[in-house]
C-alpha cells in the first residue's frame, strides 16, 4: 500500500491524512467544490475534485470517487464514517477495481447493513437480543400484532438505518399505526429503503458500544467500551470510556459477546458492536457499525491504540499489532461533539462563517477539527464542527478538564451558534451526569426543565 | 488553598493556570509590562503587574512578587521553572508571609542550590558520584592539582549553577587555567556566585534524569526517567521518556537511587534527580533540580500523572494520589523545544513579531505554548516559544509522529527564526537518533558535518 484515497471530508479526512503521513503513506483527499479550500485538502499530499456540494453528486457518487482513486494512482480507499463508509456497493466496486477497501468485505457489510439479517446472525452467534422481528415487517398491522406479543413500549427501526436515524419509540398501541407511517416515510427518504422492524424498547437503558479490531489472520479483539448514553433524539452528544455503569464482570462479558459477534460474521478491520444496558446490568445487542466511529478517540485515549493506524495495517494484510491481553484501559476519556446548532431554538442547524476559532489546549486535551477562521459552514454537510476530547486519571478529573477546555474554546462568527455552552453547563455541570447515574432519557429530561 | 499566585510567565504560567482551573483553584498571574497582553495574563482569573520587562525588576524581584501575592489574597505561590523557582530566599520569604510555597522547604532548596553541599549529601546517601571536589575550589591551581589526581577530561561547574549554564569541559591540563577563568566569570555574571567545583568528565555519556514526587507524609516515588541526551552546549533540545538506553534492571536501580537521594534530603513536591549514564550502563549523580522541569510533559504522557496537579495537592498537605506500584510507563513520549534561534547562524537568538502561528494537532500531539499571532518575542526572556510533545505506542512511531507534527507547525514572522526545521530534519531525521544509540556529543557532531 502506497497511496490512500480518503473518500470523506472534514475532521475525519484530516485524521486519516495525519495517520497516513505518520505511516509513510501518500494521501489523496477527494472534495466537493464546497470544500475546495478546506484544511484536509491542503494537508493531504494530493486532492481531487469529485463534484458539486450536494453529497449525492460528490461524496456519495461512487463512479466519481472511484475515478478519483484510479486517476490518483491510489491502491487503497479509506471511507471515513458516513457517506459511502457502509455501502456494500462501494466496497464491491473498490474490490472490482483492484483497490483495497479499508473496512470489512462487501458481503459482511451487506449483512450488517440489513438490521434484520444482522439480528438473525447475532441470535445464531448466541448474543442476547431484545424480543422483536428478525425480518422486515409487512405492514402496520403486523407491527401491531407483534408489538402486542412482545409488550409495550416498543421501538420501530429502519432495516437500513444507522447513526441514530429512522427510529421511533411507541409507548401505547393506539400510537403505533401513526408512528409506523412516519418512520417508514423517514426511512425511505433517508436510506432509500422504507423497511422497518420492531423490537422491545427498554426503559432506563444506557447505550454501551464495544470497539472491535479484527485482522485477516483470525485475530479478533475488543478495546473496551464507550458509553454514549448522552443522546438527544438518538443523536450522540457526549461519549466516554470506560462506562461509569459497568462493573468488571459485565465489562468482560460484553467484550466477549462483542468479539463472538464480530467473529461470527467474519468481520475485518475496525468495527463497533452497539448494545443496550438495562438497569439490572443485562445487555442486549442492537447493531454493528462496520466503520470507524465519530467517537473513536475516547477509546484511543484510554487504550493508547491508534485505531486508524490499525485499520490501515489490517487492510494491508498485516496482523493486529496487539493481542487482547495487551489491551489495558487507563484513566478516563470524554468526547464532546461541537455541533453548529442552536440549543435555544430546539437545536436548529446553524450555518455561517467562522470568524474566530481558538481551540482549547493544554495537557490531555485533543481537538479533532477541520475548522479554520474565515471558513463557511456549509448547509450541505452534517453539523459537526469539532470534537473536543479529554483524558484524565479518573472520571471526575476528566469532567473538570472538559469543562475547562470548553471554557477555553472560542468558536464564533456571524449567525453561528454551537452547542458548546449547552454541553459545558447543562450537561457536564449537571449533578446527575457527574454521578454517572443516568439513562437514555437524560437529555430529554434536562432540556425539559424550566 | 484557594488562590494560587503564579510567579512566572510564558507557557509554564499558562500550564499552571489550566491546572488551577481544573482543580477549582483561583489563579493570579504576575506580569512585567512586556507581558501585559499575554495569553496567561488573560487566561488567569486575575493578574498583577510587578514591574518593567527586565527580570531583575519584575520576575526576579522578591518584594514585588510577594506584594502581588498579598495584594491578591493568594494563599499559595507556584514558582514555575527558572526565575525564583529555586531561590531559597524566595521560599523563605513566602513562608514568613504565611504563603504556601509550591516546592520544597527553603532549607532543602539551600542545600540543593549549592552543588558542593549536594554532592556531600548524596555521597552520604550512598549515591554513586563521579570523582571530584565537594567544596568550592580556592583557585585555578587547586583545580589543576585535583584534575591531575582524578584524570582528564574534567568538567568545571558553577557551585550555584543549573539549567546547563556555567560549565566547561577541559580535556588537557594546559587548557585548565584559561577555562577556570572563563567559567568563573560566567558563573559570577549568571548566578552572582563565581564559586566552581571540578569533577571527572565522562566521554560517551548520556543525560538521564528521574522524576520524583514526594509528599509531607513520607511518601517518595519516582515516575521513571527522561533521556535528555540531545543537548547543544549543555542546553536540552529534545527530551524523551523512556530512555532508549536503559534496560529494566538499570531503570529500577536508577529509580531507587533517585528516591533514596530525594528521601535523604527530606524533599517535598516535584523534583528531578539528574544522572550521567556511562557507556557501560553505570550511572552517576549530577544534581537535583528542586522544581518542575521544562520537559515534565514527557513524563506526564507516559505515566498519565498530572505533575502540576500533584504539586498543588502535596503543597496543601495531601498525600500523593498514587503509590510506586501504580506508576506504569506506557508507550513513548518525545518533546521538542521550539526556540527562537537561528541554527544557520550558530543558534543566535532571534526576536521579532509572530505573524502566523498554527500549532500542529491531531491524536497524541500536545503543544504547550503561550504564543499568539501578533505577539512580539521579547529579548528579555528565554528563547522558548513552544514545546511540541507527542506520545505513541513505541519510539519509532513517536519519532514519525513528531516529524509529522513539526511539518504541520507554522510559526513565522518578520525576522523570526526557530529551530523547528533543524530538529525535524537534522536531528529527528538522523539515523543515529532513530537507532537510539548516541551520546551527549551527538548534536556537536551532527552540526559539524559539512
Amino acid at each position: 500500500m502506497k497511496t490512500v484515497l480518503i473518500a470523506n471530508r472534514g475532521e475525519i479526512a484530516l485524521r486519516v491524512v495525519r495517520a497516513c503521513r505518520e505511516l509513510g503513506l501518500r494521501s489523496v483527499v477527494v472534495y466537493s467544490t464546497a470544500d475546495a479550500d478546506s484544511l484536509p485538502v491542503r494537508a493531504a499530499d494530493d486532492a481531487v475534485c469529485i463534484g458539486p456540494p450536494e453529497p449525492g453528486r460528490s461524496y456519495l457518487n461512487i463512479p466519481n470517487v472511484i475515478g478519483a482513486a484510479l486517476r490518483s494512482d491510489a491502491d487503497a480507499v479509506h471511507p471515513g464514517y458516513g457517506f459511502l463508509s457502509e455501502s456494500p456497493d462501494f466496497a464491491s466496486v473498490c474490490a472490482d477495481e483492484g483497490l483495497i477497501f479499508v473496512g470489512p468485505s462487501s458481503e459482511v457489510m451487506a449483512s450488517l447493513a440489513d438490521k434484520a439479517v444482522t439480528r438473525a446472525l447475532m441470535t445464531d452467534a448466541g448474543l442476547p437480543l431484545l424480543p422483536g422481528t428478525t425480518a422486515a415487517l409487512r405492514d402496520a398491522e403486523e407491527a401491531e400484532r407483534i408489538a402486542g406479543e412482545i409488550g409495550y413500549p416498543v421501538i420501530l427501526k429502519a432495516i437500513a438505518g444507522g447513526g441514530g436515524r429512522g427510529m421511533r419509540v411507541v409507548r401505547y398501541p393506539d400510537e403505533l399505526a401513526d408512528a409506523y407511517r412516519r418512520t417508514q416515510a423517514e426511512a425511505g427518504l433517508a436510506f432509500g429503503d422504507s423497511g422497518l422492524y420492531v423490537e422491545r424498547y427498554l426503559e432506563g437503558a444506557r447505550h454501551i458500544e464495544v470497539q472491535i479490531l479484527a485482522d485477516r489472520h483470525g485475530n479478533v479483539i475488543h478495546l473496551g467500551e464507550r458509553d454514549c448514553t448522552v443522546q438527544r433524539r438518538h443523536q450522540k452528544l457526549i461519549e466516554e470510556s470506560p462506562s461509569p455503569a459497568l462493573d468488571e464482570a459485565t465489562r468482560a462479558a460484553i467484550g466477549a459477546a462483542a468479539v463472538a459477534g464480530a467473529r461470527s460474521v467474519g468481520y475485518q478491520g475496525a468495527g463497533t458492536m452497539e448494545f443496550l444496558l438495562d438497569p439490572d446490568g443485562g445487555f442486549w445487542f442492537m447493531e454493528m457499525n462496520a466503520r470507524l466511529q465519530v467517537e473513536h478517540p475516547v477509546t484511543e485515549l484510554v487504550t493508547g491504540v491508534d485505531l486508524v493506524a490499525e485499520q490501515l495495517r489490517v487492510a494491508q494484510g498485516e496482523p493486529l499489532s496487539l493481542r487482547q491481553s495487551d489491551v489495558v484501559l487507563r484513566g478516563h476519556s470524554i468526547e464532546c461533539r461541537i455541533n453548529a446548532e442552536d440549543p435555544r431554538r430546539d437545536f436548529a442547524p446553524s450555518t455561517g462563517r467562522v470568524e474566530r476559532f481558538r481551540p482549547p489546549g493544554g495537557p490531555w486535551v485533543r481537538v479533532d477539527s477541520h475548522l479554520e477562521e474565515g471558513m463557511s459552514i456549509s448547509p450541505y454537510y452534517d453539523a459537526l464542527l469539532a470534537k473536543v476530547i479529554v483524558w484524565a486519571g479518573d472520571r471526575e478529573a476528566a469532567i473538570d478538564r472538559m469543562r475547562r477546555a470548553l471554557e477555553e474554546l472560542t468558536l464564533t462568527g456571524p449567525g453561528l451558534t454551537t452547542c458548546a455552552e449547552f454541553l459545558r453547563d447543562t450537561i457536564l455541570g449537571n449533578a446527575e451526569f457527574r454521578s454517572g447515574d443516568f439513562d437514555l432519557d437524560f437529555v430529554r429530561l434536562v432540556t425539559q426543565r424550566p
